[in-house]
């Protein structure tokens, strides 16, 4: 893990607090035991491209002017995994493991976090459709510990296009210079920062003790995955500071001048 | 490999038969050995990840209204690469490194397809930028057996944008129900097909052998490019009819009515 830059945050101008939610407040690797159950041995492999494939398929639809929320595009990618592996699904099992993405474990920091934020508000901007992050945040019981819960849905684009990241400023009444915003993707990261928040980047540990092998000695479809999608991009746009847990958070924002 | 609905194509209305040039004219794994001979051992991981990241910061940098050029987005790709495993490298080895894009062995059908294609216009259309393409065609030799070779980087965004394809009706004076399309690419098929273009996928292998493991018995990187990459997407925008040879499309098209 490479050190970053930290630059100071002033809490002071800082009236909302928003979290992607997908890798960020909730952690998409919980999905395994469902696709394991599902397609056994095939659990970890159809998790890590499925996530991959999502992400891309988000990005894709975007680019072609060619929205469908985020439900259709977690249905397509999965359809997409299972075929590349030669496996098949009907419809309603597709439908069923991609339920999964409904019900997602929060990690461990989240509630901490939330709870000593208030009284700023606590916001979600989710590529997420309406219906996945209500059920999802009804199930996780994050619900009553967040004023907001929002999605791109409304701009018929996803993150990391400027179109997505306005929905903070029109929902909530707030400028991009008072949102600090908190992501551990990447390009969520680049988006955001690059859209003019205040962007905390929070590093998660993708992959447990992955292997970096040889060629030919066999690869980790975790390791693979975290080279993906676990580092900083390397391009502009980098966040303004990175922090290993959202526990740290309220402290960075509570402090009239934190160093990080 | 499963069987995609063959449609016909009416050869008639066709006037310029359009290719994509990485993974489509040209062998991205051909940069392998380069790759291999600055980084022993790693030469087929980076070269995976590379190419899967050069893609995805294609995408982000139009999402984000944040172009670069196709030079730009390769460096930084490998730079991102070389970064995820610990690897670093200083600009010039960067540069030198990146320098294999510009030195792409065509694949073997590409001189026959191209040879039996004229007198309709013969055209690359391609997110590198014009230094790249024009360096790569000349070393390659197909300079001679092109008609024109297109950038996307006038209109500052990379396929799948629909910026990207209008390039061709600009540039060769056609409109998009009078262009051939051709890729290996699967977004770049969705992009073009959804622009309106008649579009032929090139159902390239990707990998030699790839073998489907189980979890936790490794898995080839060169598997995992190809589970990410070397499938049709399961988006809307289908290609018209898929080839497994560049050499089958001469035949497609002079035919009056071509049934797959």
């Amino acid at each position: 893990m490479q050190a970053s830059r930290k630059r100071t945050i002033d809490g002071r101008e800082i009236k909302a607090v928003v979290f992607d939610a997908y890798g960020t407040l909730y952690d998409v690797q919980s999905v395994e035991g469902a696709v394991e159950a599902a397609f056994p041995g095939r659990g970890s492999l159809i998790t890590a491209i499925w996530r991959m494939k999502q992400l891309e398929y988000s990005w894709l639809v975007t680019l072609m002017e060619r929205y469908e929320d985020f439900w259709s595009i977690t249905l397509r990618s999965l359809e997409y995994t299972l075929r590349s592996l030669d496996l098949s699904a009907g419809g309603q099992l597709l439908e069923d493991v991609a339920a999964s993405y409904l019900d997602l474990k929060p990690y461990d920091d989240v509630l901490e976090c939330l709870g000593r934020l208030a009284p700023r508000q606590r916001v979600i901007l989710s590529n997420g459709s309406p219906a996945m992050l209500s059920t999802l945040a009804a199930k996780s019981g994050l619900d009553t510990a967040l004023d907001h819960i929002l999605s791109v849905d409304e701009k018929r684009a996803f993150k990391p296009a400027p179109a997505a990241y306005m929905r903070v400023e029109e929902e909530l009444g707030v400028s991009r210079g008072q949102v600090a915003f908190i992501s551990s993707n990447g390009f969520d990261i680049c988006g955001a920062k690059s859209f003019g928040f205040t962007v905390i980047r929070v590093a998660r540990t993708i992959a447990d003790n992955p292997r970096v092998p040889l060629t030919g000695t066999g690869l980790d479809e975790r390791f693979f995955f975290s080279l993906m999608r676990g580092k900083a991009e390397t391009l502009d746009n980098a966040a303004d500071i990175t922090v290993h847990s959202l526990a740290e958070i309220p402290d960075l924002l509570t402090s009239r001048k934190a160093d990080g």
